[in-house]
């Protein structure tokens, strides 16, 4: 019998080295860091600026280390190969991105690209090969801080938006063109965007950024998908007044529509129930004085739901009411969308791989749908892709404290290895010997 | 029969000159003038600047020119007076502030001096004499934008505050003592303050500041007192969380709770009715992100009512929604109590008085609350006290397009001299000539 399949088919003979994870997790930590309240300390790595180019200098440069083939494409996507014994067979992807949020921790994005070098590192250090190549990527402005839109890098990787025009979309800060800050950092490449060849399939380790597991006592998410994002802001304009002299009747008050909009939107969620959230982040009254009836009222409503129809009948019961309501008080109503993507199923396949995976590991799990948006949804428009999820402490995410249990990321890193190595196919063959490996 | 009492004993025989009238208005608004949207020209003339000084040296120039008794009280108050033939008769009192908000009108105030000041004049020139002083006066600060609280002035010279107090205040923007200032601008009087004996009694003429006069298209407006007012600030803090992933259970979302405020104190309004007024007009959420739960909520509620019992039943009603509407959120909730003044009732006679003076000229009136604080609220406590409002078109005031129809402050201050020469007793004996007046 196959010694690989013996006690458990997926519990991979190739154990990642958790401290050395953690380690690299520690050393690009360092670029761009940022110290918060309490002591917490997080990365400002902007996409496209120094601290960017840094960071990505350092990760190229372990990907070099391990005698990977580092090819960068023409938006700046940056995949390092190992080769698989199949010449001809397409390559398993472990990617996600190391660009932050202004106030971002150190986890989101890194995890899954350090997670990636490390199952590398350690399948070359076991002397296993698999047939297909493995590669780890990680994409240009995956946060969408500086250019908008966000997941920008692997939406012109799967040919969602064509190259030129990404290259020419300005920064929201400083109105850097992208293309100029990519050539300005040495980071743009030459090999084709979109991809010629889908990868066979696209695996991500992330941070679950909000509570579920945590609240769950659970390890391990089985990401079945990414919610549909539906944003709008709303601009209600009603009539100035003074607080003390405008009787009721008189009064066209724009903050209260929008309050009542607020309230709402909650209400809509319980009567829509499953995974619908709603929230009303930015509310912005004008002149924003005490005795003073507002002219007007700039709010957004962030809608997101699992199921594209529910999002669409929560999006036509949300604009409904705020016409119902703006037109008892004699308020008018700007509408704008701001973002809309519709909801991203994973692959059934690869989640029950990783299912699986973490059962052979002893780690529990759940299944669970992504309330951000990640590259692997845009991978999954050109090959099976899927997800997996570690606790966030406290649900925190896009926060300076940002944190995961080093055991929660060391369990995480080997689920995912064990769903990587099971996908490229690890092969039983005699063990290379480490020292006399080509690289 | 006395002539005087002839057709209607309120028509006075003592015409205001209005276009006289209006171009003091004008001279004034060239002071502090600031340019607004749409040709609007409005005032800066903050409490105590250089402005102030230059507005009050323009109108003390004027009482001087009429050969009237200046003094100025140690918060800088400033009394003209017009003798009477009895030396012991307590004086009639007009007055008002020429202070402004940082964007003003040219009406607010100013007006009540200047038409105070039109009447003196029209006497003088008319050759008939009172029994009564009539005093016109300017109060510091009424408006409380650089110096809290408002109407401080005039809170003074009735005893509500000591004098040292008052003068130990900073401004808000500068941190300047206002003792210091008004030695600065050449204001710290001598006269004592509070005033060792009351005036007979007091009356102001001011715009509406609010939409009723016109809505209802009626000119004259019979103050029958001030509403109580309650400011509360409203701190929410729940927990920042990501719009995407956080399950509407998790979420202790203080915006949620705020906007519940806003749309119960529109029906607290309604279900108190009468003169029950109450506004949110400061909003202010952190981080006013669109994709973050916020974190905290800061926000006032204005309550206002003529009758003190049932703002205090307002004020009840609110703080127990709150508390129970954060308790369901579990977020937690501070207060702070930024104003609170009971209402004021003007005196019946001296309304009755303006309302049969209104009638006399012709003019329609209507009684009404007024939802602003004036100078005459404090005068009420020492004396008999009315005012007497003309329209604001639109409603507008604090706002550089405040703007009130030459016809109407015609009228309104024809209105004000017919009830201030019959409080001062418009004497029916030989008119004195002008031209040989000592003055």
């Amino acid at each position: 019998m196959n010694p690989l399949l013996a006690h458990d088919p997926l519990r991979s003979p190739v154990r990642i080295d958790a401290d050395r994870l953690w380690a690299r997790l520690d050393d690009l930590a360092q670029i761009g860091a940022v110290d918060g309240v309490g002591g917490a300390r997080g990365n400002c790595r902007l996409a496209l600026t120094d601290a960017d180019r840094e960071g990505r200098d350092l990760v190229v440069g372990w990907m070099r280390d391990l005698g990977l083939e580092v090819i960068v494409d023409v938006i700046g996507n940056v995949f390092a190969t190992l080769p698989g014994t199949d010449p001809t067979a397409p390559a398993v992807m472990i990617g996600s991105h190391i660009d932050t949020v202004r106030t971002g921790g150190r986890f989101d994005g890194n995890l899954g690209v350090l997670a990636g070098l490390e199952i590398i590192e350690a399948l070359i250090d076991s002397g296993y090969r698999t047939e297909h190549p493995i590669t780890v990527a990680f994409f240009t402005d995956e946060e969408g801080s500086r250019f908008a839109p966000d997941m920008l890098g692997s939406l012109v990787y799967v040919g969602g938006m064509a190259v030129e025009r990404a290259l020419d979309i300005c920064a929201v800060d400083d109105g850097a063109r992208l293309g100029d800050e990519l050539a300005r950092i040495g980071y743009a490449g030459s090999a084709p965007c979109p991809a010629p060849a889908p990868p066979k399939c696209f695996l991500e380790l992330h941070i679950e950024q909000g509570p579920i597991l945590e609240d769950a006592g659970i390890t391990i998410g089985v990401v079945e998908g990414v919610q549909g994002i539906s944003w709008t802001e709303f601009t209600l304009t009603g009539r100035s007044a003074h607080a003390g002299t405008t009787p009721i009747a008189a009064r066209r008050d724009p903050l209260l529509v929008a309050a009542q909009v607020v309230a709402e939107v909650r209400m809509l969620c319980r009567d829509l129930g499953g995974s619908q959230v709603a929230t009303v982040g930015r509310f912005e009254p004008h002149p924003n004085l005490v005795n003073v009836v507002a002219s007007q009222v700039i709010f957004t409503v962030d809608l997101r739901n699992t199921d594209d129809l529910v999002l669409i009948e929560a999006e036509r019961r949300l604009l409904e009411f705020v016409e119902q309501v703006a037109q008892a008080e004699s308020v008018s109503v700007q509408t704008r969308v701001l973002s809309r993507f519709a909801p991203v199923d994973f692959d059934h396949g690869l989640a029950e791989l990783i299912e699986r995976c973490a059962r052979s590991e002893g780690a529990s799990s759940l299944r669970l749908p992504s309330g951000a948006g990640h590259d692997a949804q845009m991978l999954a428009r050109i090959c099976p892709s899927a997800m997996v999820f570690v606790p966030s402490v406290g649900g925190l995410s896009h926060n300076l404290a940002e944190y995961t249990d080093p055991g929660d990321v060391a369990v995480g890193a080997q689920v995912l290895a064990d769903a990587v190595l099971a996908s490229a196919v690890l092969l039983s063959g005699e063990r290379v010997n480490r020292s006399t490996d080509s690289r």
